[in-house]
């Protein structure tokens, strides 16, 4: 029998945990799940016989190290920071690991102590980063075998709500960490590649240098760039391509109205708001614009920003309550937590509202003297509140990643991202048979 | 005798080495001059039997410590971030220490040892900080001694070129390091208050964000904030007044320009540029602008800032070169650095240029219930390229302050900023004689 380490037990665990007890019996496995509350553990494996649940603090050295020693793999659903100390213990005990966050420096610093002790320390394996590995680099690796010359990769990711629950101006509802959405695109200049021009965006101009994509069925979805595409750009082997991009996806029109939080600064973390906890939403935003006694708020927002009195994006920022004199009741609190909660008001899911993962990649290459582009592009919708689309496209990718590391089918060893057929072999066939299918055609060249 | 050790013979240090030589006889000093190149200071101090050049490497511990222990008083020249060591090898000695830079918390961290042993640690003894302390608290306490309460507080300063060598489109050149001008703001939100309204601008809106302000005789000044006018409102004792703003003047017209580097995002100093040495000062430009194979980077780039055709900012900009086909020639260069050397090319004092130093005070308040306002303003020109108003407005507070605590006029230990009587008295009337002149006039009350 194979033992599982599962910890953490949160919002995004439902199809993970799900599929680990599914195939426990067929498997032979015993999955134990560890959560600062015990509770929530125990609720989310009810009663089946070869699951258990434990209260577990990561923090706590002897308590952490004990229940990696008994297991033969851990998934860590932690926080990306919280990943090392839980990677070293599986070196000293020989056990694979598995998350969904970016590799870290400290986490990449293990590499040649998991090779040397046959370990698998593998991580980026949710959705983004993880399923858009592996769908591109299964395209990417066909295109090659075929002959062909990658000249342009465009990759764009978007957590969205369903149509069927879209019914606000923003078309956009929160479906995974708010502050992370909020807080998206900070800390530095975004950087791609087009035409073997290099471009850099500063966060501040970022969510006004959009583009539009359709897909079919679908409708339109707006793509800013993520921060460093140069970095995937090494990543993925493509050292010299001449157009490198990575974007998210919001609906249009959205960018330019959540660039009046960026322009007014209201979703700077780095400071607290003297008086936060009595002021209101109203003068919350008059905090960042000029001081003038008599004139009112709507009025110098659309000045500052240059918005007509008839700009859509008004009814967009008034529907969101934010010149309401409604109390913030957040004490010290800095403008990205005040605006978090103002935003938790109007874009949190509600209990029937459903939510949609779309992925879509752009590949252009050269074949035998001609250019082609093909598109993909991948569509999940969420089952319900619990069994979200991001829950699916983030765990099952963990789960069946798991599956066949404990069966030996994937087997090299160190601290490894899932760019390779290895991984995308063995993954994309099961995550099909899920519903996360990647429609791909070809279509007419087109460069810049 | 007394022992005075300078470490630093830079450009800014002719005015206080001239003091402390001029001084050196009838005070009975000896001044020791420490710099990574001794010729350097060895020019600095000519051939004047009471001065000694050195070369001296702060870094160097036993050395440091060596000059230190055989000085009455050190005045430090180096970067802000090297101070500390010298300060806790003056409190080991029990030897004073003057410096022009802000208290850092390291600094500050030494304040109850410097006090058990009798030693200042002086700092902010310069323009700004430095002058603006002395003049200002001069002015407050006045007003307080007559029975007034300080209503509203704004204080600019600006390094700028004097009036007869001011013949470039900007207005403006380099009279202090040009890094820390490209840098300007950069780091964190700005903060103030008006009228009792907490205010707080993101860094990439300050430059929109101005005020002009007339100095007779000399014409209007654009005033934009400093970073966070809160810690001074603490530091000068005016924790409940309504109103408190410090910023930094340059000419009429310079910050809605300098805007678009902002805009741009080219004054970035966190990342490098791919391939930045045989880029052309047009490329960078096109760096920050969406790419397009046949539109000019002029018209690309004033569709991205809004300028129209006939735009006076387009001539600045043209001016500048950014526009030429010229090499950059720095090797990962950051866009902060490219554009500094761009910007020196065009901004640099030429030999016969004369710099000038302008600070300005606006102070209103209460005074048996009626609201009164003082206007203070001080102008230096600076004599040539070698005795700027710079190297005055910085030096010579130093010089002066060194004076007065090597007699024991100044006396108070700690570590400490001339906030009080017992600096403003000593020295604001000897800067007088230096031309250091504050005008003060009452002009009728005048808030937001």
């Amino acid at each position: 029998m194979k033992t599982i380490f599962l910890i953490g037990a949160g919002k995004s665990t439902s199809f993970l945990i799900r599929y680990l007890l599914e195939h426990a019996q067929t498997e032979n496995w015993q999955l134990i799940v560890g959560d600062v509350s015990s509770e929530i553990a125990q609720k989310k494996i009810g009663s089946h016989p070869r699951a258990k649940a434990v209260a577990f603090d990561v923090n706590n050295e002897t308590e952490r190290r004990n229940f990696i020693a008994q297991s033969d793999l851990v998934i860590s659903m932690l926080p990306a920071h919280m990943h090392v100390p839980v990677a070293k213990d599986c070196l000293t005990y020989g056990k694979h690991l598995v998350t969904a966050s970016y590799v870290s420096n400290e986490m990449q610093a293990l590499d040649a102590e998991a090779k040397a002790k046959g370990v698998i320390l593998l991580n980026e394996i949710g959705v983004d980063p993880g399923i858009d590995h592996l769908s591109a680099m299964k395209l990417v690796d066909k295109i090659k075998a075929e002959g062909g010359t990658i000249k342009l990769f465009e990759s764009f990711t978007g957590g969205l709500v369903a149509p069927e629950s879209d019914n606000n101006p923003w078309n956009y509802k929160f479906t995974w960490n708010p502050r992370n959405v909020v807080l998206a695109g900070q800390g530095g200049a975004v950087k791609f590649i087009q035409e073997g021009n290099y471009k850099y965006i500063p966060y501040h101009r970022l969510f006004r240098r959009t583009e539009i994509v359709e897909i079919e069925e679908w409708g339109k979805f707006e793509g800013y760039a993520n921060r460093d595409s140069l970095r995937y750009r090494d990543l993925y082997d493509m050292h010299d391509i001449p157009t490198f991009y990575r974007g998210t996806f919001r609906r249009p029109g959205f960018c330019r109205a959540w660039d009046t939080f960026v322009q007014l600064g209201a979703n700077d973390d780095t400071y607290t708001i003297e008086g936060s906890e009595n002021m209101t939403y109203r003068e919350f935003i008059n905090l960042f614009l000029a001081y003038n006694p008599w004139d009112s708020v709507e009025l110098k927002l659309m000045h500052y920003m240059k918005f007509d009195q008839d700009d859509a994006i008004m009814d967009k920022l008034r529907w969101l309550g934010i010149f309401e004199r409604k109390k913030i009741g957040l004490k010290n609190a800095t403008p990205a937590q005040i605006l978090q909660k103002i935003l938790e008001e109007k874009w949190s899911m509600q209990e029937d509202d459903k939510d949609m993962l779309v992925m879509f990649h752009k590949i252009g290459y050269e074949h035998q003297g001609k250019e082609k582009m093909i598109e993909s592009s991948m569509v999940v919708l969420g089952d319900d509140a619990l069994y979200t689309a991001m829950a699916k496209t983030v765990g099952l990718p963990m789960a069946i990643a798991t599956r066949h590391i404990l069966s030996g089918a994937i087997s090299t060893p160190g601290v490894t991202v899932p760019l390779t057929a290895e991984y995308y072999t063995h993954l994309l066939p099961e995550l099909e048979k899920y519903g996360v299918i990647f429609n791909e055609k070809e279509v007419p060249y087109k460069g810049y």
